[in-house]
């Protein structure tokens, strides 16, 4: 029993900038819980949003404080009384959409938008700490031979295995607009998956030469003059199969909407701070198209076939992991994350 | 031969509003297509449009002077010398959209958003007239049992039908948003598949009279207050599984997508007049929906199930044809159709 | 708390035929469980197997005293200390299937095949008794509309809805063979979806005259003449769209296999005592069809569709549940299903 | 006008074993088809079975003389008068399935397995020549950048690539059973597509190290002891997530049946002499598969996703394409198939 003793956790104590590490009780294990020792933790750009307390952070946290992050890696050290199927030591990661099970949308198979999720680090306190309770319904077993690095990013990773696999891209035209973290790991996975021509339209020159490393054919600035034309004559005037916006922004999106082919594949990742207008008449009716918006990752098949990728080695993403830290050098983490223009990828603190 | 003969037709003449009943040559057979004899026409909202001469036709309209019309039934009175398949007195109808078999879309099963799009009496001369011509590809056998007036309206039912049934509906509920054709038609096939809770916001009270008769669970103003809320209610708050946007208007693309529930599936048809503000992060991603822009039939997958359905008849339209009028009678139909409030849905002009 | 109290259950005692009816300890309720007071139970055909104690059941039932069924509804009485979405009085069925959620079927979306399965009344005590414990997680909230009797045959509907519903219906000719209870609920569920032909093969007229009832279109004898040259006539020789074969006779996999159109669906769910010589290059690959097995029902989006037609009256399945009888009387309920000619299909014992 | 010259062709003269080279007038190109002067041809497994004129071909071939022939890459060098979208010295290749585009199959998406299918160098003359007539909507249109080797296997590729791809395989684990040509494309198709174990059963030891060249993870003899164990034990005991029956053997189909998991898919595609004995309850209902029957080739969407796999170099199919011989030294190529044990895999023929 853990519970009288205390650890480090990285936590937002009030409304306004920074993070602090501070000393805290180890959290009780409830029990459908398990207890994980971190091993590894990775920063997310929500963490960052927490971290400068943007807008949006002001208006989506309501705890505080709050042990921030979500994406990690550890071993099982304490499992609660009602859990079957997991046991101490277990190497493990997690989903952060802790989900109620029992909402219409959990019990038709769509946890991944549960009716009353709570997001690790966000609603419940996360895994920024040196020990993070989980409800064992969440909690996905890592292969013993995955560097914890690598299994503290499946969470976004799965974002974007779910993102472009929504339907097949093996033989089809891929474009990614975004160059962010989820945008990488989006070019890696559709290259694994056998798509026949993949571009990335990016912003930071360091991050569209890791797309390069992930197996882009072509990678373009978002504010290239002539883009759409550029690459619309690469696919002879069609368009590509399928778009894949994770930037988020009104340019990306005007141009994956102008670049998609008749009856091609829309995913839709990327938050938009505002709404966005859509010329629906032409761009999605007329062109007979299927846009899925996505979040989360399917639970928990996202997991099995990332995780049979990451073993089998169809997948390397060791490019986009750029920087692994010591988890008291946070500060140093986000400073690299906030930095311009962007270089670092994803940061892991290691614990 | 018929060639050297004369026959009635329904001409847009000039760049203003009206139509002209006009005797012009019996077109000469292509090849590749037969001759039908037309038995009923149908009006649509796009004849209206040509009627009108509004800034939509003023625009798309390329090709003057142009016999319009593109729904209808009639029967084969010669056969083009490439043609097999088709002999003289085949009873058919002929999907709207005459495709070229060449372009990506058509080779790869997506022939309803061809690029070479020709839509009949639009881009070609069209069928309000005694004789037409298609190619074989576009031309559909109609079972001998159903009434011509039927017959006519299988291009703007299958719209519905492809619509309606893009995703199964069966035991789920469904939302239609617009009292045309298109959304009567639906609310009917909704029916027959099995949705278990069918409303239909509209906006004209015969119309909506109509939206029972065909099998709507209730009906609903679009200009009802707090109406999102009522019909959230009625779904204890979860939202309804399909939503069919068939009004192309703004407070319906704002109703549908608040009222469809997370993981829900939209289907836009009508048409936007202008671009739409749509809060994507919200109402598509958050909620992990999937939209799918709708344009044309699958051919032939949408008229096989439609043949079947009106042959067997679990699905019944007749409350949907409001009017049938002589052909000579064209400019009563085109009135009819104009009147406020709108009562006429379907005319049907038989020759 | 009931557990020092007694309860009536009906019990296999030993390796012989028949069932007892008993006085027993009501069971103690686990953490993860409701404890379910019994309302309505309906007999299935596995559970004349057990009374019969045929080569099935002597080689199946490990487990003996066994409390047999698996097909009730009834209210919730106790909520285990682990469950949360439950409380005392809510009115309940339950999957028959108990699945462990911990395998990697259940992780990835298809519990309905966990490799763990507990059938209810089978490999643990069942329903046929006053008071069962079920794990939450297989627990399904009913309407209060809902008949007990409708709520209690669920389970083996659920198995029809599965089966007709795996791909769409609507539109497309379904082929049923097999008069049992899941064949004439597939009748219903067909008729219900809008499947414009529906034809099916049986054996006992009695029952034949309720596939009627349920909307059955023809019904035709497994041992007719000329049978499949009869039904493929009326198909035009082309043969249905889609066969559900719930017989588990080698006369009707022929039949099934011969009327399906090339390119069609086969649902295979009636359990075959032996192997089956099938002509795979003829029947299955140049036919292009697809064939599924289909065990048990997806949870819980069968359970959430089925809830949807019932309640709303768009599928009555009365005719099919010919007996209501006293639980006291389950004696006349297993031998008004043993009778030959087969004339009750489903008989229903209430507590 | 090419029709008063001769060309050379390979024809099956009678019934009876062996091939001839023969001189015959050079066919005369109907409206409705292009004239295509072949470049390479390759020799498939059908070609052997006339050659060697077994069972099977004494009973399928039903017009003789016949030019055999069905795979190949060529250039157009006659259009038909009926014909668009192609030219003269276009780049060609041809599904083998000649479809009618009239039947209800060809009609609702599902040309491949169209209901008068004729089989090029079957069912018609075929292109084993130097000139082929094919109808156009046949003809597909190779990019310049490939080899007219690989370009003239494309047909056998293809049907790899549907019965692979019917459903995705990235991140799954792919058992092929047959190490043919098609066993061996499948592979390299698996693999291009991001399947994580992919494991081959196989009879020739030179064949099987082909399967690893082309990216197989593991590869077997079908005859090894205990084989099922073996593999099933590297699952985990869970099994495959897909088979792939490539092999039309009793062995293959059992094999494949008892290591694929439950909820896998199963493709057969090897073509059985005679019917089978398949435990349908435990193998396929219980077990809660999808079986596919697989013939032919999606088209085209099967042609434009093999065109960009190819074209993009994801997929290199080299190691399957042994040898390459001039078309007179046909006799040689048979020879080379016909070998034992087994080396030779596709020989093409160079004209």
């Amino acid at each position: 029993m853990l519970s009288a003793e205390r650890m480090k956790a990285i936590i937002k104590t009030g409304p306004h900038p920074g993070l602090e590490m501070a000393s805290v009780d180890i959290p009780a294990v409830q029990d459908d819980e398990v207890l994980i020792k971190v091993i590894a933790s990775s920063i997310c750009g929500t963490d960052l949003h927490i971290y400068k307390w943007n807008p949006w952070a002001e208006e989506r946290i309501k705890r505080l404080p709050l042990i921030i992050g979500h994406e990690f890696a550890g071993r099982v050290i304490e499992v609660g009384k009602g859990v079957r199927g997991f046991s101490a030591d277990d190497y493990v990661s997690a989903d952060s959409h802790i989900v109620c099970n029992r909402c219409l949308q959990c019990r038709i198979g769509q946890q991944h938008i549960c009716s009353n999720l709570q997001i690790l680090g966000v609603d419940r306190n996360g895994c920024f700490a040196e020990y993070v309770p989980i409800p064992a319904r969440g909690v996905w077993k890592n292969d013993a031979s995955m560097p914890p690095e690598v299994a503290s990013v499946q969470d976004p990773l799965g974002n974007a295995l779910y993102c472009t696999l929504v339907e097949p891209v093996t033989g089809k035209s891929v474009l990614i607009i975004g160059d962010g973290p989820i945008g990488l790991f989006a070019v890696g996975i559709a290259r694994a998956s056998g798509a026949s021509w993949i571009v990335l339209i990016g912003r930071h020159p360091s991050r569209m030469e890791v797309a390069k490393r992930m197996g882009a054919d072509a990678v373009f600035s978002g504010d290239a003059d002539g883009l759409v034309s550029v690459i619309l004559d690469q696919t002879k005037g069609v368009g590509v199969d399928v778009v894949l916006e994770m930037s988020g922004s009104a340019q990306g999106l005007d141009q994956g909407l102008k670049l998609l082919r008749k009856g091609g594949r829309f995913s839709a990742f990327g938050l938009f701070p505002t709404p966005q207008s859509i010329n629906i008449t032409n761009q999605i009716i007329f062109k007979g198209i299927t846009l899925y918006g996505i979040n989360g990752r399917i639970l928990f098949d996202t997991w099995y076939r990332m995780h049979n990728l990451l073993t089998s080695k169809r997948l390397d993403i060791s490019p986009v992991i750029t920087h692994k830290l010591a988890f008291d050098d946070f500060e140093k983490g986000f400073a690299l994350l906030m930095e311009r223009p962007k270089k670092a990828v994803k940061v892991v603190l290691m614990l």
